[in-house]
């Protein structure tokens, strides 16, 4: 089981009703900063997460570049710019280790001096969707490594009087019941915002077990959540801990 | 024990006198391609590279992701553009790993919410070394990482009548010989372009343990010469095989 | 005053009750292709732009190097890959010089020489807004200029029975009100969903004069309904015809 | 005539008989700055460079976006990576200035609609040469205009006794005699590098008039001499003025 801090755990699961854009913004000013203060965030190791959460859900490999590009991204004290370029090279690596998830055949090919070499390719028939707004950050990161991949969109906001989470935007190719999704969403609080987000999907005709969801950050009950939810669904993320840093897309883009 | 064609792989050993671009252009269009055609390339595993070669070089994890870039980047049908584009991806994933033997500092930073998050930062005063011509192909990775890292550079020919390898342009930052120095080449046919390039940052007061050589393809012949050479010095590669893709610089540059 | 189809024009002037993404799915498929067919697209000069327009809207200056990137643009058989990169560049081009009419101050400097140079330097506080979703292909281009500028959001849909264009969706920096806007959005029909989303910049304190306009393509008609509803708005453009390339967003983006 | 300090400008230009590296780190050390600091730098005009230089000289039009690149470049108080990044923009502008002046064909398309539009396309067969080693920081705004480019290198030394300038390597495209080059080198304080250069793409077989040079900074000195030279070879710069900034090289790469 992830040790952490259970109780701001425990509080943002209870807020199931809102999405995780309303979270967000709530919790970087109203968590009880004294509390968490005296608690040192510790995250979950892959044998953790594969035990708690079953082997849909992959960690990326905490090695020590991974290690100082998530102490950036948490520092308070990184500058805009800093923060922007770091939070894009801890993407291109998610998106390199999502696609790595992706189905693919044996090819043998020629090299040029007549040898055969036993390789492999991907199938084709990908596309990408982004969750408006933090998740279009991932995007160039995606096109960096897929030349002219189709790019999907969707937006998601909450009631202000019912909180309901509700689908008010979304772009697809027409045919995206016929390919594998990469869904890309940085940071989960609850995930409510991803719960919609497949839903919207699979209305479309994507099977879950076609959605890859690329995600940065993410809290052990938002991963319970959706893993309950889609347990064919797979996951990549680079830290699962309780405190997800929700300053994320109020310091990507420079605005509320 | 890696297999794999070892009579190409012998005849490129006892070329030693030469460097490894004139090497190249040789091997490309010299090799017998008959007798390499009828044998599949089959590169080590990593078991087989710790047992044969130490712990100092190491392979970047061989998912289907960088399967289906070495075999892009192995196809001769490959377009040039194509070519490109995905050997700067492979590039990229190498320099990532290179980065991460880079020396590092346990480092507590507080996030916004006021918690404190147990990371780690890379300690200043390293900077990139490359080999002209092929290696410039890795300084745009490397550039991509490390956003203002000083990139130095050095010009290893083959004298025409002696065969001695001979460095005749070299420019380094002047303190040089404190820095971590991640020296950049792509391809190793016979590691004496390497060589001569390791003992000149050598001579600038460089240590053997503080250069990490960032590399994507060597044959075994050019790890054991390298290794042997330089048992302190920390490889990165990514296929360690008899035969390299000594059309790399020409497909790259679409120059001679 | 342009020359070019009146007809289509005129007609696209008449739905002025929709918005432009409807317009533009519309119009790709429903204007009457034998009709255009017999006539060049011809588009206006920078003195006819004058003339008709005035001073606040300017067109890119139309060298070989910006003809073909239109050219491409243009282009039916281009494929998805090339149209990207196409644009991008054309983007980048028309950001530039959309930069170029931001407020800015003399400034001497001295140089490492110990000389003065007389130079100048912008003022802070400027910003992007982009319109959904084709606004957001210049993102990248304003972010590979302006490295950590922050970059709003702005998504105007238009009721499907009433056909009123309204905003649904809408994130800017909190201080946008003492800022220089950046508004971007490529492709121009009929200017109906620039005149909300102006509107909306005005109704969070931006004065109109604040507001630059980076634009790919407009038609005459949009020009005019643009630059009469705000007369102090500058724009950039780099085309002035009455047919628009309204495939832009599905091209660029592969989805609906 | 431009004006600025002449008796710089003159003592520049007595040094002819080495090459533009070692002029380079000599005058921002050796120069006298009491001198030089009185004096405020005056670049010329476009009309004064066209009297005095002719036709083929071209600079890029100083609007507020190029003057502000320059001044950043310029301050001696420029963050390395700062510099870095408005130094890559200014090379942009450069590089699609002066890839306008490459030979196009009128060339009509059909747009999705089926109108005719009367475009432009560039002839095939275009090259880049870079010398090392500032030239080598405009490739990559070569190839962000133009995807897969050939890109070929020389490197110019001078010899530490005769001062004679000569050529230790060179690599092209084997067809370059048949290509139009864009040469690039972003500093020239004397010339004589760039005459060197020519010359030898001229032994490839390259005519005089095939050949835009792409450079940031030229000295009034550097211009006349490579005009006199190459008459009919076109330039393209963004200013002209008696103190280049010879610490480009340097500070780009940061490296001696």
């Amino acid at each position: 089981m992830c040790t952490g801090s259970p109780s701001s755990n425990g509080s943002q699961a209870e807020e199931s009703s809102e999405n995780d854009n309303q979270q967000e913004q709530r919790s970087s000013t109203e968590q009880e900063p004294e509390q968490i203060q005296s608690t040192a965030i510790v995250s979950c190791t892959p044998e953790e997460v594969l035990a708690d959460y079953g082997e849909n859900i992959k960690l990326l490999t905490l090695n020590s570049q991974v290690a100082e590009l998530l102490t950036i991204i948490r520092d308070k004290n990184t500058t805009r710019s800093d923060f922007k370029f770091y939070a894009d090279r801890l993407i291109r690596l998610v998106i390199e280790e999502s696609l790595n998830q992706l189905p693919y055949t044996d090819c043998d090919v020629e090299t040029p001096t007549g040898a055969i070499y036993e390789g492999l390719k991907y199938r084709s028939g990908n596309c990408g969707v982004s969750i408006i707004r933090s998740g279009e950050a991932m995007e160039q990161g995606l096109r960096d490594c897929c030349r002219s991949i189709r790019i999907g969109k969707i937006l998601v906001e909450s009631d202000a009087n019912t909180h309901e989470a509700r689908v008010v935007y979304a772009r697809f190719p027409d045919d995206i019941g016929s390919r594998q999704v990469l869904l890309m969403y940085p940071i989960m609080s609850t995930g409510n915002t991803v719960l919609k987000a497949v839903n919207v999907l699979r209305e479309h005709g994507v099977p879950e077990k076609c959605i890859i969801l690329s995600n940065l950050f993410c809290t052990p009950a938002a991963a319970r959540t959706v893993v309950t939810a889609f347990p064919k669904m797979k996951i990549l993320t680079s830290e699962l801990h309780p405190v997800a840093p929700n300053h994320f897309g109020q310091k990507y883009f420079g605005t509320d």
